[in-house]
């Protein structure tokens, strides 16, 4: 049996820009030597920095080739041992047939957002992901209403529903909104299995390919994916410390003339920004002026530290072309799937429709303990509990990250799940990110959020999600990872600095 | 106050093919009458075939612009009294921002085919909707479980689950396909919110905008939607009492070059077609040796009224081509939203990251659910007891066209809940099905399953949802719909008849 060739002069040849995406084309590189039986299993592939040196390629696609291999389930990062060949596709019923090669692109890239960035070790902190955990969500209270439900469970459980949502569930939300001084009658309401299934459903309500949609530069990259994946384009409008500066917004409707323009008004994902009272005016002026329908996204506006935010754009609507997104997932627990569009009128059945389409109904099971707990005593209880709890995390990573790592900035969210850092100049989220996964915490790449090219010196950090000593621990490892990549960047940067002969 | 004009001489211009859909071009005629206060509330509007005439447009036409503005909220029809003026959109805030207008061809056409149907009377028979009725529901046994998971309820109910789906239901529905023959382990199953959702999920994991999609035809509704809104072409391949025949498969595959074939080999819906042991092995070679997946759809192969249907494709797919779908839905209730995906290895990621961004997870709580019934010892007695029903339902509904609607021709199915009905020469589902919803008993009409033209001589009908006293009520309005239909068409055909001189 042949010698394994040894790490450094893996025979993978350099990629060719002409050839499409650099990335893809070490993937079947490799792929392809595994298949062949030259890379075997147990063999150490060269760590990412020296294989992209010698393919003359960025860091990011050698990181993003091994970790779409590594989701294939032929490779593996070890703690120590690096990225090792594990598995090889002729052993499996898949290599018959090749899969891999079938994705779509947009399949591809939700891969790499949602799931393709496995961490290098076990109990890792992820702070890239928008969830507080199971100690603040009211379980005893859920517990209960199920326990209620369960005892006089009936046949409509089971059956299906209509479309629109069970009708519990729109008066609940319709007396939800109600209560928060937004006025929209059950009928307009419409159920979604989820926040981001309203966002596809609203995408394929409005959208047709080649549709401009504007929003926040930064935003919620579940929308970004939901816009492109119904054929829009997507131009962002960057957010100052007080959300969309209006003028900006109207030179993009004039000179983009988009289908819709989605916000998140109050305490913006990723930035936590809050629009001023005055800017909900002037856009809503802006948007009836242009004729642009707004969808408002206000998953986040129950979770403030100071005051209560200004209304809802929902609230200011007179002419009926805002539809707002509520979700349950930020009020009581994620796991129920349980969103809500409350929209105009004559925007409710083409939602109906896209919605009817995307899964039928949401289940009416978790719809009816939404319902009761949406209409229950203990809700504002709970809801004051998570707002202390969120402010106690955001200053306990603020503090963390001013002691540990001065040279990250940020502003201070006033509500929400998130904080947006900026890093220090020259380190970017190509460096950071991987140097921060392999030290056992992972954050969001800003460039993720950026509907265009931009954010690579942002990372998203949720504090939502840990109590203060994880949130000390994965601070403790972020800054060891910018210390890392700053002298990794600083040492490649001295290097290849060009050595000028000033004639 | 000006006298409101007659019924008969309504200012509504003739619609021009070259200006776009006809149908658009009366809705919007009509309703802007009635925002010029040309029409008034309570205004009695033409009958669909006097105004059909009129304009000189077909009766579908003005079916369907009245059938959109019923669903605007502007019409409604009211027995006896024929289509009425109720809403007027200036009265509205909707009226100020042109919502309707707004909607994504796709939202229109979705709505024209889930929702865009009310029927013009109350206690209406639903024979177009794909569901058992409660009767054939588990429901003692389903709330035993709910009960069992709200005594222990933890934690993990609300928070959220792996977006693969919930590892114990995951590991249910392996066992499941293991006692039924087909091996597929635990991490290749993907959970879905329902069927419907998997297609759209299927549709986004491996479709462009462009590609070519190979179906039965007739074939599912929300099959065909999910592949459009990807961007997708469906090319039919007509079934025959057999299903697809292979020969005419491998003609389309090498004309067209698909990119996925999907196929509903077990009483097939809405045909009830079951594809025969040899077929089945062929089309795995043909598919094979074209290199094009195959989604094999089962979400009736429990529902058998003789013996056991042939294996699933799945068993037979050595290749890993085969993604094959499952839902609890036909198994027990549709109400809890469970379905699932059984994948090759390969075939999982880009399933999973389109599942990711559709709804993010199926909420943990009916895949619990799910999970324990798939596992109950009552299972097999319930699925006894459907079947047995739907059998008998089966055969009512057979005795009962045969008797009251002799001109309906028909294959008897062996098992489903549907029946492909053959229209008697010269009535079209144009012409019937109007007629059947004013009668208080709908139909699915054949176009809406072809994927290119035709169908236009069939309707589906759903036997599985009435106790036999409902299915003769149903026939029996359906008989009248045939007759009155017939006559209209003999009718309009002596009118139109023309005269000929033989010179």
């Amino acid at each position: 049996m042949a010698r394994p060739p040894r790490t450094d002069d893996l025979p993978i040849p350099r990629p060719d820009p002409r050839s499409g995406k650099l990335s893809r084309q070490v993937v079947e590189a490799i792929e392809s030597g595994i298949r062949s039986g030259q890379f075997r299993v147990g063999q150490r592939l060269p760590a990412e920095r020296k294989l992209a040196t010698q393919l003359g390629v960025s860091r990011t696609t050698v990181t993003g080739a091994y970790q779409e291999l590594e989701a294939r389930g032929l490779l593996r990062g070890h703690v120590g041992r690096g990225t090792v060949v594990v598995g090889a596709p002729s052993d499996s019923a898949s290599a018959a047939f090749p899969w891999s090669q079938r994705a779509s692109s947009s399949a591809r890239q939700a891969w790499q957002l949602s799931l393709g960035t496995p961490a290098h070790r076990a109990d890792v902190i992820r702070f890239d992901v928008g969830w507080t955990d199971g100690s603040l969500y009211p379980v005893t209270e859920l517990n209960a209403i199920l326990r209620e439900i369960a005892a006089d469970a009936a046949l409509d459980l089971y059956r299906p529903p209509r479309p629109g949502g069970d009708p519990v569930l729109r008066e609940a939300v319709s007396r939800w909104l109600h209560s928060r001084g937004t006025e929209v009658p059950p009928e307009s309401i419409l159920i979604t299995t989820g926040g981001q299934q309203g966002l596809n459903v609203l995408a394929r309500a409005f959208l047709e390919p080649g549709d401009v949609v504007v929003t926040e530069s930064p935003t919620f990259i579940g929308a970004l994916v939901a816009f492109r994946w119904a054929g829009a384009d997507v131009i962002g409008v960057p957010v100052d410390h007080e959300g969309v500066p209006p003028d900006l917004l109207e030179e993009t409707l004039i000179r983009h003339r988009p289908k819709l323009i989605y916000l998140m008004p109050t305490f913006q994902n990723p930035t936590g920004a809050v629009l001023g009272r005055e800017r909900r005016r002037r856009i809503l002026d802006l948007a009836m002026r242009h004729r642009v329908p707004v969808i408002e996204s206000d998953l986040y506006g129950e979770i403030y530290f100071d005051e209560p935010p200004p209304p809802p754009l929902k609230a200011l609507d007179g002419a009926g072309l805002v539809i707002y997104q509520g979700s349950f997932s930020k009020l009581a627990a994620p796991g129920l799937r349980v969103g809500w569009l409350a929209a105009p009128p004559g925007a409710w059945p083409p939602l109906a429709a896209a919605k009817a389409f995307a899964d039928l109904h949401t289940p009416a099971l978790t719809q009816r303990l939404a319902a009761r707990f949406l209409e229950s005593p203990r809700l504002e209880g709970h809801l004051a509990t998570v707002r202390a709890e969120c402010r106690r995390r955001r200053d306990h990573l603020v503090s963390a990250l001013r002691r540990d790592i001065p040279r990250i900035s940020f502003r201070i969210p006033s509500g929400g799940y998130y904080l947006w850092a900026q890093l220090p100049p020259a380190l970017r989220t190509e460096d950071l990110v991987p140097a921060a996964a392999a030290h056992g915490v992972m954050v969001r790449p800003g460039p993720e959020m950026v509907p265009e090219r931009g954010g690579e010196g942002h990372v998203r950090l949720c504090f939502a999600g840990f109590e203060p000593a994880r949130l000390t621990e994965g601070v403790r490892r972020l800054a060891a990872a910018v210390e890392e990549a700053s002298q990794r960047v600083n040492g490649a940067r001295r290097e290849t600095a060009p050595t000028v002969s000033v004639v």
